[in-house]
Parts: C-alpha cells; sequence; structure tokens
C-alpha cells in the first residue's frame, strides 16, 4: 500500500526567529500520520510571500494534502492568503458569508482602515471552501490543487484544533488509522537497540520500525507498513523476546509509570537515597499519579553531613571508603529503608562532574546501593556524557534496579 | 544593512510523524537570528535521502548558512551524510581521526555489524572540517557550498548545543550580534509581563521584546530595534524597575543558579523539605554544577510515616491539619533545617492532582512553610494547571522562596 503524501507548513517570523517554538506542526504531523498520510516534510516560513508561494507551490505540486497554519490574521504581517493566491494562480475573492460572520469583530474598531484590515480575514481562494471557526475570528478555507488539497488554517493552537479534527474526520480522512507499537527499553544504547531491532524484525516483514532514544531511556516504534494489525502484534512479540527483561513496557509508558504499576501490583512499598541524582529520581517516581501508594519517600543526601544525619552512613565508612563507594551505597540504602520503613529502597552515589572526578574515581563513576529484607547489595556503572547526562543515565539506572527487583528479575 | 540568509533543517521521520516534538529549530534559529542572520525558512524532512537532498541542495544554492540536524548517528535511518553527500556532489570519505575517536565506542559491541555501524560516523564529506564532539559519539562536520556554507550537527540537544555555541562564536560568527538582553522573572503570568513591559517600554522607542513562558518560568526578551546598545540598556533597567523584586535574573542564568549563586556568595546554606513537588526542587538546584558548597540535601517526605520519621512532623499537627496545611509545612520546614543543619529550609506540600483534592483543599492548594535562625513561617497558593504543572510551579515558588530569603527581599 502506497501512503498518500502530505507536508505541513507554518508560518510566521516569530517561528524562523526563534522567538516561538512551533508546537502545531508535531500535533498536525501525529494526526496526519496516523490517518494514513506518509508526511514527507514540514516547513516553517516567515513573513515573505515570495518564500512563501514559492514552498506552497512546490508541495502543492507533490503532495496530495497540504496543511498551513498561521498568517491568516487581519494584519499585513498575515501574508498565508496571497502567497497561497499567488502559488496556485488564484485570485482573492471576498466571501459574503464571512463578511456578515466577521461584521461583529470589525465593529470593535473605530476607524475604517482597522474595520477593513479585519476583513481580509473574508477573502477567499477562488474555488475554495470555507472552514468555519469554532474559536477565534479566522476561518480556515480549503481549496484543489494539481495533486490534491490545499488547507489553509489559523495558527492560535486552540483555533487550529477544531478544524485539523475535522479535517481528518471529514475533509480529507486519509485511508487508514496506522497503527504503532511502542517499546519502552531501559539498559542498552541506541544502536544495540537498532541491531537487535533488525534481527529481530527480519522475519516480520511489513513491519518498518525506528528507534527513539534520549538519555537513559530507548524507544522502539513499531509501524504498520502493510503487515496488519496481528503481523505488527506478532512482530511486537518478536522484539521483547529478544530484549527480555530490558523491555519495560509494550503499551507507552514510562520507566517511572512501569515501576509504579508493578510495585502497587505487588503491594511493596519503595524509598531513595540520593546523592548525584539529587532528587531527580525521586521526582519521576512522583510524577506518575497515584505513585503515593507505593513510594514512601527518598532522602537526597547532598553533603556527608546528610548521608550521616539521616540516613545513618557512618563517619568512619564515609572517611575510609569516601562518599562514592559501595559501602557508602549499600549503608545510603539500608538507611533509607529503614528510615522510611520501605520495603526496597535504592541508593545513587557518584561523581556528576563537570569537577569532582579523580584518578580512582573519574566523573561518570556511579555507585548504586539495593537494601531489601534479605540484605543489602551494590553494584557500579561509568556512564558516558555530561552532568545532565549521567544524572539522567544514573536515574534510569536506579528506577531499573527497583523495577528489576519488584519484579523479582 | 542585508543580513546574510539562513535556513535550519532537522531530520528524522519522528519529526514528520508527529511522534517527537523538535526543539532543535527553535534553538538555533534563536542564535543565529541573534547573530545577525536573517532565518528565512527552516524544515523538516523524514528519513528519505532523495528528498532530503533535494532540499540541502535548494537551501545551499541559496542560503549563506544551512544548519542540519540529526541523522548522523549510526544506524541505517541516519541518512544525512548520504543525503548531504548527493546534494553537493562531495564524496564520503572515512576519517581516520575520527575512527580513532570512535573506536572506544566500538569496543562496545561484540559482533562485527554493529562496530562496521559506529563507524559510518567517522565519514566527512570531501573537503569538510570535523566539529568534535563535547559529548556523545557523533562529530558535526562543514563544508563549503555555492552559496556559503553547510553545518551538519549532531540531533540530541546536549551534543547539539555545544557545537551551535562554536558555530556562531568561531566558524560562522555572522555580521553582528545582534543585541538582546534577557530578563528572567518569577511569580507572574505571561500575560502579566506583557502588560508590565508594554508599559515600561512605552518610553523606549527602537526596542521591541517577546515574552516566552513555560510553566513557572517567564523570559521577556527586549531586542535592539535599531536603538542601540545603551537604550538597550535603559530599557531593561526600565523593566527592572517596573518588575522589582520578580526579575532574579539579567544574564540569562535560570531560577536554580540565581539561588545558588547568591546563596553561595553570601556564605548560606540550604535544605528542602518537599511532598508535592517529589523531589523538583532538589533535582533544579542540583542541576548546577557546584551546588554542593551551598545545597546540603532535602527530604522527600511522600508519605505521613517520612514527614514524621525523618522531619519530625508530629502525629497530632497530621491528624488535626492534615499533611497540606501551613502547620505541617512549618513542621517539615524546621524539621529539615534540624536535621541537615541548614540556614535556611524551605517546604512545599500541597495537592498536585489529579485525585486527592476536596472542597477544603482543593487540588492546586499548595502550602510553603520557611524555616530560618529567626523562626518559622508559611504561606499558600493556589496554583492552576495539571498535575506536572502544579508540580513545576510549586517547585518554582519553592526556589523563589530560597532566593528572596538569601538576597532578603
Amino acid at each position: 500500500m502506497t501512503r498518500p503524501t502530505a507536508s505541513i507548513v507554518t508560518v510566521g517570523s516569530e517561528l524562523t526567529e526563534g522567538l516561538r517554538l512551533d508546537t502545531n506542526t508535531r500535533e498536525i504531523a501525529f494526526a496526519l500520520s496516523t490517518s494514513g498520510y506518509h508526511v514527507l516534510e514540514t516547513a516553517s516560513v516567515g513573513d515573505h510571500t515570495e518564500i512563501l508561494a514559492d514552498v506552497l507551490a512546490r508541495l502543492s505540486a507533490r503532495d496530495a494534502l497540504v496543511v498551513v497554519t498561521g498568517g491568516l490574521g487581519p494584519t499585513h504581517d498575515d501574508i498565508t492568503r496571497e502567497a497561497a493566491s499567488q502559488a496556485l494562480r488564484r485570485p482573492l475573492l471576498r466571501a459574503p458569508e464571512l463578511v456578515e460572520l466577521l461584521l461583529p469583530a470589525t465593529r470593535r474598531h473605530s476607524d475604517e482602515r482597522a474595520m477593513e484590515q479585519v476583513l481580509r480575514q473574508a477573502e477567499l481562494l477562488e474555488g475554495a471552501d470555507v472552514i468555519l471557526p469554532v474559536t477565534g475570528t479566522a476561518p480556515g478555507q480549503f481549496v484543489a490543487t494539481p495533486a490534491g488539497l490545499l488547507v489553509l488554517l489559523p495558527g492560535p493552537p486552540a483555533e487550529m484544533r477544531p478544524m485539523l479534527s475535522r479535517l481528518v474526520t471529514d475533509i480529507a480522512p486519509g485511508p487508514s488509522r496506522a497503527s504503532v507499537r511502542e517499546l519502552g527499553c531501559v539498559g542498552l544504547t541506541e544502536s544495540d537497540a537498532q541491531v537487535r531491532a533488525t534481527a529481530a524484525l527480519s522475519a516480520h516483514p511489513g513491519v518498518a520500525f525506528t528507534v527513539l532514544a534520549s538519555p537513559g531511556d530507548v524507544h522502539i516504534l513499531l509501524l504498520d507498513d502493510g503487515a496488519g494489525e496481528r503481523a505488527l502484534d506478532a512482530a511486537a512479540e518478536a522484539v521483547t523476546v529478544a530484549l527480555g527483561a530490558r523491555i519495560y513496557s509494550t503499551d507507552g509508558s514510562t520507566l517511572a509509570e512501569a515501576v509504579v504499576r508493578s510495585a502497587i501490583e505487588r503491594g511493596i512499598t519503595l524509598g531513595l537515597a540520593e546523592s548525584c541524582t539529587g532528587g531527580l529520581v525521586a521526582a519521576r517516581l512522583t510524577d506518575v499519579p497515584g505513585s503515593s501508594a507505593t513510594f514512601l519517600g527518598g532522602v537526597v543526601a547532598y553533603s556527608n553531613g546528610a548521608k550521616f544525619a539521616l540516613l545513618g552512613v557512618s563517619t568512619e565508612t564515609l572517611a575510609r571508603h569516601g562518599a562514592v563507594s559501595a559501602e557508602t551505597a549499600e549503608e545510603m540504602a539500608a538507611g533509607a529503608r529503614t528510615a522510611l520503613g520501605a520495603d526496597i529502597a535504592v541508593a545513587v552515589t557518584g561523581v556528576a562532574g563537570p569537577s569532582g572526578g579523580s584518578p580512582d574515581k573519574p566523573v561518570g563513576l556511579v555507585w548504586f546501593g539495593l537494601a531489601t529484607a534479605s540484605g543489602t547489595t551494590s553494584f557500579s556503572r561509568g556512564i558516558p556524557g555530561d552532568r545532565a547526562a549521567v544524572r539522567i543515565r544514573a536515574a534510569s539506572t536506579a528506577l531499573d534496579t527497583l523495577r528489576r527487583e519488584v519484579l523479582g528479575l
């Protein structure tokens, strides 16, 4: 199956000058992709009629659907109608029904120039149909192009959204609602995930995949490329088998959500002792609604004094082995477990950098402690990256340690 | 003055399919605009070599600077090098110095295919210069084009940023650093900031401004629109006077950085007791390198048991007033201050939602406690938004409370 192609254009110099983050493109791209369109490219163009007209002419000649947002308002910066008119060689005509719709808005203005500006929004490309606004004043419109349809929507998300919804349900619904399976993995690199998924999917034609990685988190997205729902499930199963316990979710939930859900299911309570992650692990757990049913609390023991006073790490251990050591990590975990009365506690202590490293204990060295009813254990990791990356990856390892202990993996 | 033109291309099907929000474009656009470039358009292209090659050929023929991010990794989806090679008709050559740089990364892999994948990142366009990675493994590169320069940067923001910084300072600095003053504010809404800045700037022609807001943080950017440096300073001063103690920085530093710097300067130590923010305040403080010189630690007292055991909040207070109350907030702050031996401690306890609200204590109600050598105080806020927004805004208020206490505001 070849999917119809689409493209998205957002208009406004505030986007090309980096003064505003464009969130419309992602929303529209997701709506079109899941409706079965193949979005080939997206663009943002400043307030330059000629450049926008060129972009629209090029995309309209190729793609079955071109969706434009922004530049439909009343001011001189609002160039989208003119650019579309040039691109498609269709004149702009003032639509009587839109003039009527906009009259209340013109009455807010005293001078004729401002009233005339408001009425620019009543201009339709010859042959276009109106998409009536639910909110705001700027109407949308759509018109035939050499390759399909050009759609103009207003830029404010609250005005754009209801029109986008009409677009993918009524006006240009797309061939199918595409299926996606999302697998969350932890404890392997992006290229590891790529290699393993490629191998696991070699026997699953018609399933495409992409790997999305951020520090401490890898997601494998399986996309239906013609194989159908059941084949997609089989492919997800194959990848899950290949990656084993590294897969923490198959439903789009986060690692922290997986930890919270499995701990609640098993009636296990959790505690934390954090040094180099400085509260990041606790923040990720408590980001999950309902986490209070399993997470009792944690100690951010940034100073040695806090490790001693709040977690009972002995001054001798700190003096002899240092704050970044197996011994300190285990005493931190045991201390948090006792102080909080938790079933399981994990401790993190390491050198996040940029300073504080030594030949013995370089930046990136992180010790993890685990305390349970059966005792304490520890392990270390050498984590690559800058301060932020070391902290995020160490937090993911701590969450994964909780998950594996809860699930008995 | 005609500014040199620029364009930005981000690569990846996760962007055109709407699976990820592109934040690189805004960052790069801002850096280029403020360096004196005129960014005409930006584009995102999926993992299609031909389409990307077409886009790069078109932009490279027109713009003095074309910056591409993403698609430089090791996997088969990483097509940027090949597309640039086609667009500019320059072959790809394996650079020996990059092979050497990447060898440690190949050793993590056992099979030859994964090792070979890693080494794809050693490929340079003929005639290109390398931009060495500070973090991660993917090197950047830049090469001459018909109209100027094509620059390839890795997609992960942490890897892209240091290279972008080198780009606008050394490699292609742009004709002028357009002047910008950035004022960080806390404790007011985006539209408040808009209204107050408009009033403050009415007597400052030639200075444009824009307000960038995210939950718990508002930035006012003043842009030189012909007025010159001294007028820009005067305008910044006028806005600072109008907003007073709400301005926490005038040099682009974050609220947490402002807290850490001012506390270190004054030799004041800080402690925390967090309930609904669950470690977010500690995570933001410890994100600042060197924060260990002032931040001793904190307690994430998510359960009532933890508030009692670690902070000494009395069971009577919890029973009579509840966990979300002035009394509990003050006892939490006092308990943290004592346990940690800190000069100042702030406590946060509230209803983040989505559940847990009551007519008496609705979702969004947050109590803050402050303990210092002179005693304890408390105040509450009704914070709008969903769970994530309530937590982030409450964390900002806690940081602002520390800042004001440290500075005596």
